[in-house]
């Protein structure tokens, strides 16, 4: 089982502590984590950010994996740290690695769940299995223009977990705790996969991206009105069409319509306030699991 | 009334943005805080921390407050901004104020709060009326030697709003309506007893400083367990002596006995981690409010 490289990355972004942690304590006490007899690359995303708990240094590292700027050699930390990750864990690194989780928290009421980037068939597979597992719900990212050069697309497989609600820079004991069980439970799926044993689910739910909102903001690029507080903290829920998504200081509603069934995601994450974004849209959607997911899975892990 | 001057001060902490955030509302909106006639001095405490969105550049700025250094010139942005806000605003500055009230935010489930700071009358005075009229919980901090230099121990009176839980640097519509409401509570509070209308509660509940407790630690530092998940988020509550205060990564408990009666605060505020301190620990008291507190503040605001 051994040649099975899976890589396994904390601190892609600097403040969000919890991950590095586990890994840390994993490192120390190697029982904490079921491996499955993997090989396991754990590494910390951007050692410099956390360091100085910031989400980045220069540039957010999980949008430095472009493989054009990556070839030619641009600057700063992260695209550094993006190309040294690749010479040393990528598909064709020193240790190659074909599967890559990437850990992650959020300050938005994310729970536990799983981030996919397209629909590339072996990641799906791999969802699948863990939301059969956990039950997770899965964020669908795809046909975003404005995000791109996330780090697990550079490896033929990935997904990123995603916790919260956290704050930035900020250790919680059950944020941890549900890290370490997706994290485990994607080991095990890979485990499964490559011994035969994986039977995915019938179907697969996900959370499709459709856009993202903004703050209604002045000239000067400040917010005219919040997130609304009966908004805050309902990501994967049904909206009422009457619910206004933003207030302003004077308690005064702002109410721009909803679109039936558009469902939010990442409501008030701290880091995407740069990114211009309060939350993202989403259609939940039931597709049913194709066989070649898993086929494709299984090629890459008897590949590795 | 335009002689009494109060200074309200937002942004003491960089990354407590939702203070400079109503501010900045007030500032463009007049009539969305109730200033009560009275003559109010709104202040960003450390403009280059919220700039750069940091608790603090060189120092924490509310550690600075610390007479001996500011007279003998200590250096570094944060003691330097301390100088200036007194000589600007202090009680003998050029735009004298008699009280300052401190708006700030904390990660931990303090609700709305407030922190006084040992024991003037005319602190127990105020803080009295505003728990009259709004019900807060009051944060007695004492007796305390590693945590002094505190900004409104400068002013003749002086509290401080605490507000969470909210992540560093997340704007949140909840937050701020607290905020508002705590800060006009305050205003309103200081009109009656210039205007001889204030009529204090037979009686004050404070929650005294015992003292804190951190995590435990390894020998290089690092936390060897967490806050543990059913302590999170029980600030101002009643523990059972039987609680485990912290939990490891692989779920095992660190019980550490309960003092009967002890009542924790500021549970899991990030910014306390650097300051080795997981929560603080306090005991629920009832004073028979004082007839020399309201006098105390009275004195003060005629003088002013």
């Amino acid at each position: 089982m051994s040649s099975c490289g899976v890589l396994v990355v904390a601190g892609t972004h600097g403040n969000e502590v919890n991950a590095p942690w586990l890994l840390q304590q994993w490192q120390a006490n190697p029982d904490l984590i079921d491996a499955a007899g993997l090989a396991v690359q754990k590494v910390i995303g951007n050692p410099e950010a956390l360091r100085r708990r910031c989400r980045y240094v220069d540039r957010d590292l999980n949008r430095c994996f472009l493989p054009e700027q990556l070839e030619q050699g641009a600057s700063g930390l992260e695209f550094q740290r993006a190309g040294e990750l690749l010479r040393l864990h990528g598909p064709s690194g020193e240790q190659p690695c074909a599967v890559a989780i990437d850990l992650h928290s959020t300050t938005a009421a994310m729970g536990n769940s799983l981030v996919v980037y397209g629909r590339r068939p072996a990641d799906l597979a791999l969802a699948a299995l863990v939301q059969g597992a956990l039950g997770l719900p899965i964020y669908l990212h795809e046909a975003d223009a404005q995000q791109t050069g996330f780090l697990v697309e550079s490896w033929p497989c990935g997904l990123v977990i995603e916790v919260g609600p956290v704050p930035q820079g900020l250790l919680n004991a059950g944020v941890v705790e549900q890290t370490r069980l997706g994290l485990e439970s994607c080991l095990r799926a890979l485990y499964q996969v490559r011994q035969e044993l994986a039977r995915l689910p019938d179907a697969l739910v996900v959370h499709r991206h459709l856009g993202s909102r903004d703050l209604p903001k002045a000239e000067n690029g400040e917010p005219q009105a919040l997130v609304h507080p009966e908004l805050q903290g309902r990501d994967w829920q049904n909206i009422a069409s009457t619910q206004a998504m933003f207030r302003a200081a004077d308690g005064t509603d702002r109410c721009e319509a909803w679109v039936g069934g558009e469902i939010p995601v990442f409501v008030n994450e701290a880091a995407y306030a740069e990114k211009s974004i309060a939350f993202s849209l989403t259609r939940r959607e039931v597709w049913p699991v194709e066989p070649n997911w898993l086929l494709a899975l299984k090629q890459l892990l008897a590949a590795a």
